[in-house]
């Protein structure tokens, strides 16, 4: 039974309603529904910024009356009676933030809460714990009124500190004004460096994950100037220079321009580059090259938080993904896993016998693609591992970077059929691309023919080379029928043959 | 609970074994699994046409052995015990067929039977009249050694015959060595025309449906040709210019080249040009302009056999088709009916106020959307409509053409964002399509934010003209919260109004 839970995150920039749908005692869970609206309840904060008296603005506060009231009727309306619902910095900071919350609970019946700096942080790290394999290292939630700085240990929530540089904010602030002057950003991000280095503790260098909309949106940009397929940003490391390019590009356009460079979201327009400038003062400040960014954020941290308990974190990100999605379309664990069984086998045994030079990172992909080589046919037996690659591929597989994700959905769509193309990689290839894929292709391919009367009737093969020839054994249980399995490979053997440039034969 | 059933098709040119999964008591089904052989147990047969003692080839008997022992196999391994073996033409005619068959059953416990040309076109029917809307016309199955025609009347089968002019044997006949002269491409022509015109009833001109690999083959060779999306053949109309094209190409390299044209199948690439002649006769002798191309054949005949019953059809094979596909992903369908009941009334209104003059075509790919239109879903909740468009073209409507699919994946993705693209459908688009796509997209996409709640809060729309202005009048539910609804489709009016060259305005 799927079970539904409704995260409302009334932030500084959009109010945000989400839906999750999770069964009970599991790890499976998806996003099933999602409403927004650009409240921007922040607006008109940041110039007052020293100001002994923060008040919301009137025009604000009436649309964020009107939104709580769609979100409460939406919730009573789909009968989600769970219902998580969170404001953070602009009503945080506001002085009238607590009359808001309850005016909107006297008018609409929605409890929410004021989330102090630090539960926010919280549930960004939840969020960042639970969609990357980050185990050391550090997070930066951009939001629209604060951003969350957050330093990791062993998986761990070692320390944290919300600093009021939300885009909302710093853009009222450093940047008013149709056009941005090369003063005002140096301002800002002077300020910005300024409070970061008042941590004391931003500075490290190695690991650093970044969650939040401007985050992903700027991600997001820079990504659509390369060549990589039409995924999702999770995992994607926006570098230094990548992002100033982007804020060039910004600042030589007026406010009202913004939106039309390529990938920048319109709704987000005004205050990206107030946004970016602050992302470029943490890089800068704490000595990263790259952030990698994560879809997930503040709505997941507190939806992860009710599914695995409080401090809970799923065991291992990457299995976690790769099993939550298998499960999704999957028919046949058995058969998956026996795939998996058999190309670890010769993946191990090629190796031990000198024959290829790959390790743990290739033997992982196999192992994921293995699990999912199959679930296409949900979509149509024919082509099925057509449609295998474009479910991996827009699904997605948090804890895996674009490359991977492009690597294993690849590795699954050339399981039959077809010479594997590693152009597909675009600017995310690397050399040697076509030899690793060939091989880790060639290996499942040998793998789903050995298992093709889906049985289990081969239990293993060895490996060994004999001059010109690889063999492969494939020992039979003696109650099963060796006669597909065999049959299967023998015509399927090319793509292995190829990429070890040898003969490879199948023995019984 | 699914069960599946194994056919076994033992053709002339390839062997197949085909598992299909249904469950019993409903009309859904899929097919599961598929393996192949390139037997051509019926070469050599056909240069001995007249010769009174037509023996089947040591060597393809040999082939035969080891693939029936393969399927075999297969069937028990996988543990399927519902299997139908059948045999067509070759071993029909061949003296020895029998003989093959009991070696099979002694050698490896598959009992196939021998089916009459009759028998064998009651097959082709079923696949026809269950795969297409055809009530009235004629059929066409283009098999290795015989073809089967076929006539349909009030989707019975009317009159059918079984003639010797499969594709492998003619080709042996008539266009023996690696050129083909147009001498022999005559005599070929002129012999199938002589042979159809002996039925007495092979003209008609009007509906033409073909099925069997052959043909499949040559219309997706004719879709190559065109900018059109890349999806099945079901329903593709090949036309005689068309086929006269590919005729001349293929004629114009020798037999070996012949797998090199565009779209043709390797395997079948010394055969195709026979087949092709025999299709091209078929045509002119018949007085068809046209053959459209249905993906079933004799193995889905025997499958819908079992699953309706003798003689059994499905009620409404496009209806069939949606409700198929929307049940295998869908998760809320009284939300699609909804959303259909909504659309339909804006529809109808629209039409009722003298806003457009669209008809039942368009009503009814409007339905199908409907119920399509969140199947996306299953994928990944962001950008589902996208999700949604790919499912639907992939997995493919039996009864619908490819442009008819393509505008019903194109309403179904453009129910949420974005404007409506109508050059995808390429070479298949035609006057007016924008705005008819405008419209339709801009209808769904109001029902679905009237329809935002899932809870059928609003019941009716009833739509008026006044002037400049087109008012959509909600009715609501008085027992429900009409808030989602009216905030979600006041933000969501603007396709529909561009459609109608007005503004659009909705009152609770």
């Amino acid at each position: 039974m799927v079970e539904r839970v409704a995260v409302i995150d009334m932030g500084s920039n959009s109010w945000r309603l989400v839906v999750f749908g999770y069964e009970p005692g599991t790890a499976w869970w998806s996003l099933v529904d999602e409403i927004r609206e650009a409240v921007r309840i922040g607006a008109g904060m940041g110039e007052r910024l020293g100001d002994p008296k923060r008040l919301l603005r009137p025009d604000r506060v009436q649309l964020a009356l009107h939104t709580a009231a769609v979100f409460a009727a939406f919730c009573r309306a789909t009968g989600v009676d769970q219902v998580e619902a969170l404001a953070t910095s602009a009503i945080r900071d506001a002085e009238d933030g607590d009359e808001l919350l309850a005016e909107i609970e006297r008018t609409t019946g929605l409890h929410a809460r004021v989330i102090s700096g630090e539960e926010e942080a919280r549930y960004g790290w939840l969020a960042i714990a639970n969609s990357t394999t980050i185990v050391d290292g550090f997070g930066l939630d951009i939001g629209g009124g604060s951003i969350q700085t957050l330093r990791l240990e062993g998986r761990r929530l070692a320390a944290s500190r919300s600093l009021r540089l939300g885009a909302v904010r710093v853009s009222e602030r450093f940047l008013p004004g149709e056009r941005t002057t090369r003063k005002q950003m140096k301002a800002l991000r002077e300020h910005a460096a300024g409070e970061l280095d008042g941590l004391g503790w931003w500075r490290g260098g190695d690991r650093l994950v970044g969650i939040g909309g401007t985050i992903r949106n700027l991600a997001a940009a820079a990504m659509k100037r390369l060549d990589v397929p039409d995924i999702d940003v999770q995992g994607f490391p926006l570098t230094r220079d990548a992002l100033e390019e982007l804020i060039d590009e910004l600042a030589a356009r007026p406010v009202s321009k913004r939106g039309q460079v390529k990938g920048i979201k319109y709704d987000r327009a005004d205050v990206i580059l107030g946004g970016a400038l602050v992302l470029a003062a943490a890089l800068e400040q704490g000595g990263f090259d790259s952030i990698e960014v994560a879809e997930a954020g503040l709505r997941e941290g507190v939806f992860f938080e009710r599914l695995l308990g409080e401090g809970g974190l799923f065991g291992d990100v990457r299995a976690e993904s790769v099993r939550n999605l298998s499960h999704r379309f999957g028919h046949d664990d058995e058969h998956d896993m026996h795939v998996w069984t058999l190309s670890r086998s010769m993946f191990e045994g090629l190796a031990a016998a000198g024959l290829h030079e790959y390790g743990e990172e290739e033997r992982e992909l196999l192992w994921a693609a293995c699990l999912l080589h199959d679930i296409g046919v949900a979509v149509n037996y024919d082509d099925h591992h057509r449609h295998s690659h474009y479910l991996t591929l827009n699904a997605g597989l948090p804890g895996f970077t674009p490359r991977e994700l492009i690597l294993i959905g690849l590795i699954a769509r050339y399981h039959r059929k077809g010479a594997p193309d590693p152009s597909e990689l675009g600017d995310l290839a690397e050399p040697g691309d076509k030899h690793r894929l060939q091989l880790l292709c060639g290996v499942i391919r040998l793998a789903e023919q050995l298992e093709r009367s889906r049985d289990r009737a081969i239990t293993d093969v060895r490996v060994s080379a004999n001059g010109n020839t690889v063999s492969l054994a494939a020992d039979c249980d003696p109650s099963r029928d060796a006669t597909v399995p065999i049959w299967a490979a023998r015509r399927n053997a090319d793509l292995l043959g190829e990429a070890l440039g040898r003969e490879v034969a199948i023995d019984a």
